[in-house]
């Protein structure tokens, strides 16, 4: 009888591709001679790219003093302004201002709203002022009084419909690459990537699955709270505005312990609110962690801010502090290949 | 050459056996003649543990209509009297009093709070009143103005040397061994556990993970605010009594939206305050659903209750709406096997 050396008796050729992808996926088996291919490929060589990949690295190496057990690995991420633009406005706020002229004419308390006119008028500087007072009004007002299932139908509606008037494609395709192939490669090292925004959770969970990856119940976000009933004996949940808890800044690191209830070790920001997060994330923490700003220097490709005064994307003061906390800086004009998947 | 046919040329018998384990891992493979062990060994066999496996069976079989994607396959469960017991007094009201008695000399605010005096002086109808509000405000208060770390040590130090009065064991010694098979069954088959429950989320967190295997990010429970800040130059979060949130009754369902996200395909619970959630599993949900309810009637090795006016497990509504509903009722005296881990 002949037996040849690849395609022994009783394991087919198909049996023994399905073992070795098998073994492949399951990390018992490298090919030799075939290049590992980078995970980060729209990043460009640089220091920080390299820090990235040593931090997670050392942090899923058993051999390494790095190493840190996968329940704990917890990598959170701000959206607007690290995982997507948030110019010319903050997504959300451009969904609630086109919610607000919708629905204008058949809401008569919202005549009397001041934040209402403001919007409506265009005085986006009011509706930023007092720590985003006014918009973040807005964005509640919008979902207040709808059932959870009739908002998530809202943003769906928009989403298909409305276009970022710089990119002219949908908000939905503007999830910045870059940070698309960090995600993925975080997750393919044990990580559990959350969002933690400053924007609605009822808005996120909408898109966070196709867009990023990231289920519904790894979003934290500003929320408050919704009613219970049976209506028509049916569940449904309502949008209220009590107990509006705005998750941005200092509430970062709140939201974090309410929602979550592990310290990350890694964080993803690009603004001053994103600062006491990425504190909370590297500072005493005892176990290796990992700070990173999205710094927007990109003029050309996208936006070039981080000084201009009331806007969500500030950031001085962590920008600041960068160097003695050792958080990296990416600057996306230098460090990223491309912006958008093409 | 001779080939012996169960091991081939270039694959030798612990390559053979690693490829065998990995594809029994995988479901790609399995040995027949070998029973399938039982994964609720501790439930006798009735039509209720029949029930179960079927459910689960159906919503993991891909052939199955009843399929439900893995992401989609969440199951909550009630903690105290679902998890584990809650007489004589819901543990964490335990862990509270015998807190409100160690530290009450060095507390001058606490001898004018009323709901204090009535803890001390043992009288639990009245903390058990208007919704438990006496229960609810002591538990929030021994957290209070803590650290979410100093609060998590003190829960430590109680659980090692605090013992239940009538099983004498440590009280995180006392879950439900049938409970657990339960939890570790549903996993086994892709669903995400949580706990949903009316005790505070920072308690339950402390032993969620070592003892129901539950990650403190699937704790859903009552919660207020905390407050981040630099102290000493390291983050620390303190507990506050702001935007108290009671996680019981509708606020179940409004709770498992905020802090998941998805509607659950499977319930277990054990009193009327764990209606809500069992309708909000169960009822109009497009997903093939489970609604599961815990019925304490073993008087001689637990508790037999359920009618009790003013206890946390008292169950009369939800029960009397069981059959209409088509929610499974475990009577723990004829369906487990034991109650305990020996």
């Amino acid at each position: 009888m002949s037996c040849h050396p690849l395609t022994p008796r009783f394991i087919s050729r198909k049996q023994l591709a399905g073992i070795v992808v098998v073994l492949l996926c399951s990390g018992q088996l490298t090919i030799a001679g075939v290049r590992q291919s980078d995970p980060l490929p729209s990043w460009h060589k640089s220091e920080t790219k390299t820090a990235i990949l040593q931090f997670v690295q050392g942090v899923t190496d058993v051999q390494s003093p790095n190493f840190v057990p996968e329940p704990e690995r917890i990598a959170v991420f701000d959206n607007d302004g690290t995982l997507w633009p948030e110019n010319p406005l903050p997504f959300q706020l451009s969904f609630s201002l086109d919610e607000l002229k919708r629905r204008f004419p058949e809401e008569p308390t919202w005549k009397d709203d001041p934040f209402v006119q403001e919007a409506l008028a265009g005085n986006l500087p009011s509706l930023l002022a007092n720590h985003y007072q006014g918009l973040f009004h807005v964005i509640e007002l919008v979902g207040s009084g709808l059932t959870t299932t009739e908002f998530a139908d809202r943003v769906r509606a928009w989403l298909s419909t409305a276009e970022h008037p710089l990119f002219h494609r949908p908000y939905d395709q503007l999830a910045y690459q870059p940070m698309l192939e960090v995600l993925a490669y975080f997750r393919a090292h044990g990580f559990k990537t959350y969002i933690v925004s400053g924007g609605g959770v009822d808005f996120l969970r909408v898109f966070s699955e196709h867009v990023y990856g990231i289920p519904p119940e790894q979003v934290v976000g500003s929320n408050s709270r919704v009613i219970y009933e049976l209506r028509d004996k049916a569940p449904v949940l309502i949008k209220t505005m009590k107990d509006f808890f705005i998750n941005d800044g200092s509430a970062k690191p709140a939201g974090i312990h309410q929602f979550i209830g592990r310290r990350p070790i890694a964080c993803f920001g690009n603004s001053d609110g994103d600062q006491p997060m990425l504190e909370y994330t590297t500072i005493n923490n005892p176990r290796p962690s990992l700070g990173v700003i999205i710094h927007h220097t990109d003029a050309e490709r996208e936006y070039s801010y981080d000084k201009a005064p009331r806007s969500s994307g500030r950031l001085v003061s962590a920008l600041a502090e960068a160097p003695q906390r050792g958080w990296l800086v990416v600057d996306m004009k230098d460090d990223w290949l491309k912006i958008f998947t093409p």
